[in-house]
C-alpha cells in the first residue's frame, strides 16, 4: 500500500502530470509519515494481540463508558485496569456488553480465544491473599492478549511447603509472574527453584516502612538470584504484557 | 540414577539386607536429599549455559586468583565481573588461560561456541559512552551464555536519529538489553519502536540528582511503555542472565 | 514622582520650612521606602503582564469569590489556578464575568490581547492524556501573559514518530514549555531535536515508584540535553512565567 | 544539497538511468537519513556556537588528552569541564594550546569572540565563596558559547545588603545565573527583585542535611517567586547553555 | 517540705517508734520518690507559665470536651492546639468558657495577663498568607505563655522590601520566630538582619517537591547563617515553647 | 503417625501388595508431603498459641464476619487486629460471641487461660497516650498467646521519674515491649536499665518529619543500647508474637 | 553491701555520731547514686557477661591499642569489634595476649568458658559468602557471652535446598540469628520453617538499589512472617547481645 | 558618623557648595548604602564577639594558612573549624600564634577573656565518647564568644544515672547546647529535666541506618519536650552561636 503510494507519485513525475518540485516537496515530508506507516502498521499487528487499554483510576465512571464505549464500537478488545466495582456497575449499566472481573478490578469485552497448544504457558503467583488484585490484573491481562495462564496464588515464603509442593507447574512454564508485597522475597525463592525468566512484580501491600511497596520493589531489585527482572509497584499489567511478549518468541522470527 | 538410588534401597528391603527401621530412618533424609538432588540436577544442566560467576568487586587479587584458580581446575568456563584493570594484570599473570576484557571489566576462560542459527540473537544498546561499562558486561556475558549478541552503543535520545538509523537491527532480536544512566530515558523509545521484550539496566552514571542511578531506575521503572522490565543499577550481568533464559524459550519446552 | 517627593524635602531644607533634625529624621527611613517604591514601581510594571494570581488549592469557593471580587473591582485582569469544577461552579454564580476553563482548572477574566506579530510564539507540548491540565495550565498561563502559543498534547516518547510529524512547530517557538509524568523522557527527546529553550515540568501522573513526580522531576534535572531547565512538579503556571519573561527578552533592553 | 541529491535520484528515474525498483528501495532508506541529515546540520549550526565539551570527572588525563588533541585537530573550539589541576597539568603539557581556568576546572581552546553590543548579558551570581567553582564554570562556559558576562560573586542572602547594592547590574542583564548551597535561598530573592528569567543553580557545598545539594536544589524548585528555573546540582555548565539558549532569543527567528 | 518528711522519718528512727528494717525500707524507695518529687516540683512551678497542653489533631470533639472540661475544673489555663471549626464549635458549646482563635486554631481559656516591661517582645514573622495558621499559634502560645508578642506577617523574600521596612520592629525583639514553607528561606534573611535568637518553623505549605515541608525544613537547617535553629514542621507550638524559654532568660539566675 | 504412613507403604512394597513402580512413584513425591506434614505439624503446635490471626485494615465488616465466622465454627481461637469502632459494631452483631476492644482495635473469641507461674511475665510500655492502640495490641496479643502481661503506659522519657518509680516492675519481667512514636527515645532508655530482652514498637505517632513512624524506627535501630531489637512501625502484634516466643524458651528444649 | 552503707549511717545518727543534718546532707545525695549504684551492681553483674566492647571502626591502632591495654589490665575479657587487620598486626605486637579473629573482625582476650548444657543453643545463620563478617561478628560475640553458637552459613534463598537439609539444627536452637545482605529474604524463610525467636540482622552486601543495606533491612522489617526482629545494618554485635539476653531467659529470675 | 555624613551632604545644600541635581543623585545611591552601612555597623559589634570564621573543611593547610594570615595581621579573634591535625601542624608552622585544640579540631588565636559573672552559663552535654568532637566545637566557640561553659560528656540515654547526678549542673545553665549522634535521645531526657532552653545538635556518629546523623536529626526534630530546638548535623560551630546570642539576652536591651 505505502510502497503503492510512493510508486504512484514517482509515476505521476515520470508521466510528467508532477513537476519535479512538487514531488520533492512530498518526499520532504515522508521521513516522519513513513515512520509514521512503520508505527502504524507495527500498531496494527499489535493490536490483534494488545488491546487500547485504558487505565481506570482518576477516571470517572462517565468518561470510562465513554471510551470503553468507542473502543466497542470499533468492534476491538475492550480492556479497562483499575476499576473500583461502584464504577463498574455505572459503566456495564450502560455498556452491558463488558464483563467486570472483581478480583482484577478489570472491565473487558471481546477477549481473544487462548490457542491450543502453538504457545508456552504464562504462570502466575502471588505471596499473600492481599497481592491477589495484583496479580488477578496480571493473568486476566495475560489472558487477553491471548496466553494460556496458570495462577498459584498465596505461595508465600512463610510456608515454604505450599510452594514447593507444585514444582512441575513451575517448570512447565515459559515464563513466570511473581507478585509479592511485604518484603518481596518470593521471586528469590521461585528464581532459585526454576530456570525460567522470572519477571517480579512488587505490591503496595503491607504498611509503615513497608513504603508503600518500596521495600518490595528494592527486594526484588537486589534479588540474590541473577536475571530476576522487575516491573513498577502493583503493575501488573505492565508484567504481563512482559510476560506475553516473551511468550510470544516462541514463534520463528520474522524474515529479514 | 537417583531413581536407581531409590529402586536399589527398596530393593534391599524386599530381599531383607536392610531392615524396615534403617529403610525408614534413610528416607526421612530423603526430602531435602531430593531437593537438593533435583536442584543439582537443574544447577548441572545451568552449568552448560550459566558458569559460576565470581563477582570481583572488594575481592583481593589473591582471592580472585585462588577462586578463578578452583574452577579452572574443573574444566569450567570461568566468568569473574567488576575486576579493575590492575587486578586483572596480577591475575592473569598467575592464571595465564584467563582472558582480561577490559570495557567489560571481566576476565573469561573456557568460553562456550555461539551457536550458529538455532537461536535468536540478543541486542545490547547503551545510551551514553560512560555507559558501555555495563553494556559491555551484559553483551559478553550473554556471549558466555552461548547467546549471538548485537552491540549498539551510543544511541542515546538526545540524538534520536542515531537509534532510528537502525530500526531493523532492533526489528531483528529476539530480547533487547537497554543500558543507560542520568535520565534513563532510552528504553522507553526503544520500547516504543520495536515489539520484542525489552530489558532496561539503569546505570550510575550521571551526578547530583542522578543519585548514583535512582534517576535512572526510576525512570525506568515508570516507562509509558508497558512492558519493559528493570534489573538493578550497572546490573549488566543480571540483564544478560535475564535475556538469556528468554532466548532460551525458543527451543521446545522439556516433555512433562 | 520620587524625585520631586525628595527634591521638596530638600527644598523646605533650603527654605528653612523643616529643620536639619526633622529632614535627617525623614531621610533615615528613606532607604526602605525608597526600596519598596522602586519596587511597587516594578511590581506595577509587571502588572501590565502578571496579574496578582490566586493558588486555589486549599482555599474554599467562599475564599476564592471574596479575593477575586476585590481583583475585579480594580478592573484588573483576575486569574485563578487549581480551581476544581465544583469550586468553580459556586464562584462563577457570584462572579458571572469570570470564565472557567475545565482542562486548564483555572478562572479568568480581563484577559489581556495577545499581540500580532511582535513576539515570539511559546510551543507547549505533553506526553499523555493525563498530562493535558498541567499543560494547559501553563498554556492558557501564558496566553494571559500576552504570549501567543501553540499546543501539542499526547507525544511521548513511546510513539515517538508523532513528535517526529511536527518538527516545523517545534523549530518555528522561541520557547517550548514540556510537560511529562511518568519517566519524564519527553523534554530530552524535544531538547535533542531544537536549539531552543526547554523549560520541562513534572507531573504527578504516574504510580508506584513514579513518587507522585518525583522520578519525572529527577528524569528531567538528569536530562542529557545540557540546557533543559526544569520547574516543581505540576507548575504549569511557574513554567508559563519563565517562558514569558524568556519570550519578553525580544524587546530591546531598557536604557540603563 | 540533500535536496540536490534528491533531486539527481528522481531525474535518474525520469530519464531512466534508475528504475522504478531502484528509486523505490532507495527512498524507503530516506526517513532515517533524512532526519540524520537535518540533525546533523541542525548540529554544524549549533556548533558554529556550542563545541563538542568533554566531561572530564571519571576520566583520566589520558584520556582526556586523546580527546581534546582530536578535537583541536579539527580546529574546533575545545572545551572540558571538571578538571581538576593535577590532570590539567598532564593534559596541557601534551597540548600546550589548552588555557586552564583553575576557578572554573576547566581547559579551552580557541575560545570565540564575544560580540560587542549585538547580545544581552548574562549576569553569574554566586551566593557563598565555597559556591565559586561551578559559578565560574557557568561564567566560563557562557563566555566560550559567545555571550557578555558579569560575575556578581559571594552576594548570599546572610548579607542582603551586597546584593542590593548591584540593583542596575540585575536589572541591566538579559537573563541571570543564580548559584548557591546550603539553602539556597538567593535565587528567590533575586527573582524577587528583577524581571528576567532566572536560573538556578544548587551546589554541593554544605555537610549534613545538607545531602549533597538537596537542600538547595529542594529549596529552588519550591521557590516562592515564580518563574524561577532550575538545573541540576553542580550543573554550572548546563544553566550556561540555557542561558546562552535564551539570550540567542534576541535574534528574528528563521524564515519558515 | 520534703527535707521536713525525711526529718521525720529519721527522727521516728532516732526515737525508736520505727525500726531500722522500716526506715531502710522507706529510703530503698526515696530515689523515685525524690526525684518525682523534685520533677513535680518543677512541674509546678512550670505551670505557672505553661499549661497542659492538648494536641487537638485526631482528637473527636466529645474527647477535646471531656479533657478541656477536666482542666478547667482545676481553673487551670486550658489550652488545645489543631482544632479545625467545626470541632471548636461543638466543643465550645459544652464549654463556653472556652475562646476559639480560628486563625490560630487554638481552643483557650484562662489566660494570663502579659506582664508590661519585665520581659522582652516577641516577634513571629510569616512569609506567606499560607503560612499563617502556623505564625499564628505560634504567636497565641507565647502569648499564653505570658510573652508580649509582635506579628509581622505576609513579608516573604520574594518581596525583600516588605521586610527591610521593619527592620527596627526586628532590632527590638529579644527573640524572633520566623515561620516559612516552600523554599523557607526567610529565616536566613531575617537572621541576616538582626543579631537576635532567631527560631525557624518550617510549614507544610507547598506541593510537588515540596514534600510536606521537607525543602522547607533542610533550607533552614542549612542556613548560611550560623545561630538559626529549627523546629519540626508546622511546629508553632514548639517553636512558641522554645522562645518562652529564651525569653525567660532575663530574669536574674535562681541562686546556687 | 507420618512415619506409621512410611512403613505401610513400604509394608505393601514387601508383602507384593505394591509394585516398586507404584512406591517409587509415591516417594517421589514424599519430600515436598514431608515438608508440608512437618510443616503442619509444626503449624498445628503453633496452633495452641498462636490463632489464625486476621490483619482488619483494608477489609469490610462483610468480609470479616465471613472470615471469623469460619473460624470460630472450628472452635478455634479468633483474633482480628486493625479492626475499628464502626466494622466492630457491624461484625459483633453477627457474631455475638466476638468481645471488641476498642483501646487494641481488636476482636477476639475464645481466649486462652493464662498459665500460672510456667512462665515469665512480659512487660509492655508505652511512651504516650497516644501511643496507647499499638501497646494495647501488643499486650492483648500476648495475653492471646497465654502469657501473663503487665502494662506501664506513659512513661515517656520527657518525665523520666515516671519511668524511674517502676523499676522493680521492669526487674521482674522476661521480656519487655517498649513502644514509642515521635523520637522513639523509650527503648533506650529503658534497654539501659534492665537486662532483659527488649523489642522496640515505633509508632506513626507524630507529624511532619517524624514521616508517619520513621524517625522512631531510625532512632529504635540506632539505640545506643545494644541487644534492642525492632519491629515494623505500629507493628504491636508482631512484637508480641517475638515476645511470646522468647517467653516460650523458659520450657526446656525437646530433646535432640 | 548497700543496704549495709545505709544502716551504718543510720546507725550513726541513732548513736549520735552524726548529726541530723549531716545525715540529711548524705540521704539528698543519695537517688543519684543509689540510682547509680544499682546500676553499677547491674553493670559488674553484667561484666561477668559482657565485656567493655570496643568499637574498633574510626579508632587508630595506637587508641585501640591503648584502650585494650587497660581493660587486660584490671583482666577482663576483652573485646573490640570492626578491626582490619593492618591495625590488628599492630595492636597485637603490643598485646600478644590478645587474638585476631580475621573473619569476624575482632580482637579477644579473657574469653570465658563456654558453660555445657546449661544453656540453649544460639544458630547464626548467613545468606550469602559475603555476608559471613557480620555472620561471624554475632557468632564470636554470642561466644565471648557464653553461649555454645552453631553457624550455618551461605544457606541464602537462592538455593531453598541448603538451607531445607539442616532442619534439625534449626529446631535445636534456642534463638537464632539470621545475616543477610541484598534482599534479606532469609530471615522470612527461617521464620516460617521454625518457632523460636528470629534476629534478623541486614548487611550492607550489594550494590545499586541495595543502597548499602537499606533493601535488606525493609525486607526484614516487612517480613510476612509474625515475630521476626531486627537490629542495624551489619550489627552483628548487637544480634549477639539480643540472643544472649534472650538465651538467658533460661535461668530462674532472680529473687524479688 | 553616618548621621554626621547626611548632615554634612545637606549642609552642603543649604549653603549652595552642592547643586539640589547634585544632592538628589547622592541620595538614591543611599538606601543601599545606609541599609549596608547599617549592616556594617551590626557587623562591627557582632565582631567584638563573633570572629571571622573559617569553615576548614576542604581548604588546604596553604588556604588556611593564607586566610587565618590575613585576619592575624588586622589583630582580630582568629577561629577556623574542622581543621584536622595534619593541616593544622603545617598552619601552626607558618603561624606559631594560633593554638590548635585537637579535640575540637579548631586553630583559636586571640581568645577574648571570659567576663566574670555578668552572664550566664552554657552548659554542652554529649552522649557518647565518639560525640566529643562536635561537643568540643560547640564549648570552644562559646567560649571565644566570651561564655562561661560547663562540659559534660559521655553522660548517654544508655546510662541515665550518670545524668542524673548532674542535676544542679544543669539547672545552673542559662542555656543548654545537647549534642548526640546515633538516636538523638539526650535532648528530650534533658529537655524533660530543666526548664531552660535546649539546643540539639545530631551527630553524624553512627553507621548503617544512622545515615550519617539522620537518624539522630529526626529523633530531636521529633522530640516529645516542646520547645527544643536543632541545628544541622554535627553543627557545634552553629549550636553555640545560638546559644551565644540567648546568653547575651540577658544584659538590657539597647536603648531605642
Amino acid at each position: 500500500m505505502e510502497k503503492q503510494d510512493l510508486e504512484k507519485l514517482l509515476g505521476e513525475l515520470v508521466t510528467g502530470s508532477r513537476t519535479m518540485d512538487e514531488v520533492v516537496a512530498q518526499l520532504k515530508q515522508w521521513p516522519a509519515q513513513m515512520l509514521a506507516g512503520a508505527h502504524l502498521d507495527h500498531h496494527r499487528r499489535l493490536r490483534t494481540g494488545i488491546p487500547e487499554v485504558v487505565y481506570g483510576a482518576g477516571k470517572s465512571a462517565e468518561q470510562l463508558a465513554r471510551i470503553m464505549g468507542a473502543i466497542l464500537a470499533r468492534n476491538q478488545m475492550a480492556l479497562a485496569t483499575r476499576v473500583d466495582a461502584g464504577k463498574a456497575a455505572t459503566v456495564c449499566a450502560v455498556l452491558p456488553e463488558l464483563a467486570y472481573h472483581p478480583a482484577a478490578r478489570m472491565l473487558t469485552a471481546n477477549r481473544p480465544d487462548i490457542p491450543a497448544g502453538c504457545r508456552g504457558r504464562i504462570v502466575v503467583l502471588s505471596a499473600g491473599s492481599s497481592d491477589e488484585a495484583v496479580a488477578e490484573e496480571a493473568a486476566l491481562t495475560a489472558e487477553c492478549l491471548a496466553n494460556p495462564v496458570d495462577r498459584l496464588f498465596d505461595v508465600g515464603v512463610a510456608g515454604i511447603h505450599r510452594l514447593l509442593g507444585h514444582r512441575q507447574l513451575l517448570e512447565a512454564a515459559s515464563v513466570l509472574i511473581v507478585v509479592a508485597g511485604m518484603e518481596g522475597a518470593l521471586p528469590s525463592v521461585v528464581g532459585g527453584l526454576v530456570d525460567k525468566p522470572v519477571i517480579a512484580v512488587p505490591t503496595s501491600v503491607g504498611y509503615g516502612s513497608g513504603f508503600g511497596g518500596i521495600a518490595a520493589l528494592l527486594g526484588m531489585l537486589n534479588s540474590c538470584v541473577p536475571g530476576v527482572t522487575v516491573v513498577n509497584i502493583d503493575n501488573g499489567f505492565g508484567a504481563a504484557c512482559a510476560a506475553a511478549s516473551i511468550n510470544r518468541c516462541d514463534s520463528p522470527p520474522p524474515p529479514g
